[in-house]
């Protein structure tokens, strides 16, 4: 069997996590990488597992996708995804999308079964509901953390302090399959009291997510402007295109290109050869990967 | 004085344009670049002369932006734009946006004020009003051509055939100013009777609109799910960091590395010496260039 190879992450921080959580992030990184690892090895494709590590990640509670997700400055959850499929280029994205219990998955939707590639809002989610899709009440997505880290936030920042913050925590996938195929996908919750209608890296294609046979498969996570903005994710496709490894691609991107950037920026990645890259320009990137070479990694520091 | 040069383009298509809207299709393109050249004369920023050319295009009601934007299925005006400044690598987009009388200075306006890069819909909207933008009653942005084209394609298009609408009809523009600085900026009104929430390449940073002081600056049009999965405007950029000659790298990923993509695609580009690139693989780009080097050209074929 040919080899395969996944990696997820759950975001980037630059504050340690508090030491309650730290049991249930590894187990909840190690379960998506495991789960996506057990499909590939009985020949599912990337998109699936990318689509399904993504899944897990957005059920689990204690990372910013799907349940779990950030409240913005009006107290409501608006939640951002992207998937590629590295095999034909073809992408799927949605924005400002409530309701929809897996942004993945209708970002998966949008890329199978229309000729689109991005939607927003309402007409997004009316596509999941055409398509029947699970849905959830608004009180599915909002934790008790999630709610207690707004109205925390929400009564002691001011409107000038709410547009100058930046979109944070993700999770995200990558996967080499055994037909050869890669594939990345990226969900997000947004950030804590941001701005109705902000927007970050996450539905961004060649920014949070990217996905080319041809070179690697990307997904990024952090300060989501600073993706949009250095296109990263296409970034390390194209540096790969000129034979720099994969690894080497993800360190010039992360800490020598954008090393002026004042964010926060993390990446994982994997190529054809089912080598793994991965650079964070900070102290926390949750993350997790499994392949032919290496048994289950968790790290978080 | 040094060299300075912009281009403008109202859009790609693959019919012939009707033989009465020539010569104000002429007009229109001309109005934009000549304003823009003016200005770079006058020592005006690139973000400044890539704004007012943009501006002058959505006003204009014979272009898909601003006033003379698309409706979609559900009768509505949806626009998006994005500009970059080549000079700090900060970007403004939006999507989803209505009353805005013009979206691309509610895009400059995120870039410059507020540390996001990309707002949607009503949080993008406020923005606008809280910083007094000129807003619009709806019907100031459907003008009799659009109405005509929306009623007749509203009426025998099925649902699944706006599934496999693509995105096309956009404005935009790149220049150079006598500092050495690059800037570009896109805008749409988006597809006749395309599903509301459909997000085209015009806001995608790295798809359709980007601008780098080392590289160049890049405007694209076409249909926006293949330069928003072929990261057509950034592919450009890294490719002239390989000294591949701006036209030559346009000419490259339209119509090599892109030869497959079953829809069209067009690019207007500006570099630091002020070369001009468009290329474009379809029969009609409404575009037109000046520059220190160059008289003004206007084109249609």
């Amino acid at each position: 069997m040919n080899k395969v190879a996944i990696a997820v992450h759950g975001g980037v921080g630059d504050t340690p996590i508090l030491s309650k959580y730290i049991k249930e992030t590894e187990a909840g990184l190690a379960q998506a990488a495991t789960l996506g690892y057990q499909m590939l090895k009985k020949g599912a494709s990337a998109v699936d597992v990318v689509e399904a590590a993504v899944k897990c990640l957005e059920d689990n509670p204690l990372f910013n996708a799907g349940r779990g997700s950030a409240l913005n400055c009006a107290g409501e959850v608006e939640m951002d995804a992207s998937i590629m499929n590295g095999a034909n280029l073809k992408a799927g994205a949605v924005s400002m999308v409530h309701l929809v219990k897996n942004p993945i998955s209708l970002a998966r939707q949008i890329m199978d079964k229309t000729h689109h590639v991005f939607l927003s809002g309402y007409g997004a989610v009316e596509i999941a509901k055409n398509a029947g899709l699970p849905l959830e009440s608004k009180s599915y997505f909002i934790t008790e953390d999630q709610y207690q880290i707004y109205k925390k936030i929400n009564q002691i920042e001011s409107h000038q302090d709410i547009l100058k913050k930046k979109m944070k925590g993700t999770v995200g996938a990558v996967a080499l399959d055994a037909q050869g195929d890669l594939a990345a996908a990226t969900s997000t919750g947004g950030t804590s009291n941001c701005l109705p209608g902000r927007v970050g890296d996450s539905c961004v294609i060649g920014g949070g997510c990217y996905a080319n046979n041809q070179t690697c498969a990307v997904s990024g996570t952090g300060d989501g402007e600073y993706l949009i903005t250095g296109v990263i994710a296409h970034t390390i496709s194209m540096l790969t295109e000129l034979n720099i490894p994969l690894q080497e691609a993800c360190d010039q991107v992360v800490l020598e290109r954008n090393k002026n950037c004042e964010g926060i920026i993390g990446v994982i990645s994997v190529n054809p050869s089912g080598d793994i890259g991965i650079s964070f320009n900070t102290s926390v990137m949750r993350r997790a990967w499994m392949s032919s070479d290496d048994n289950l990694q968790v790290k978080i520091y």
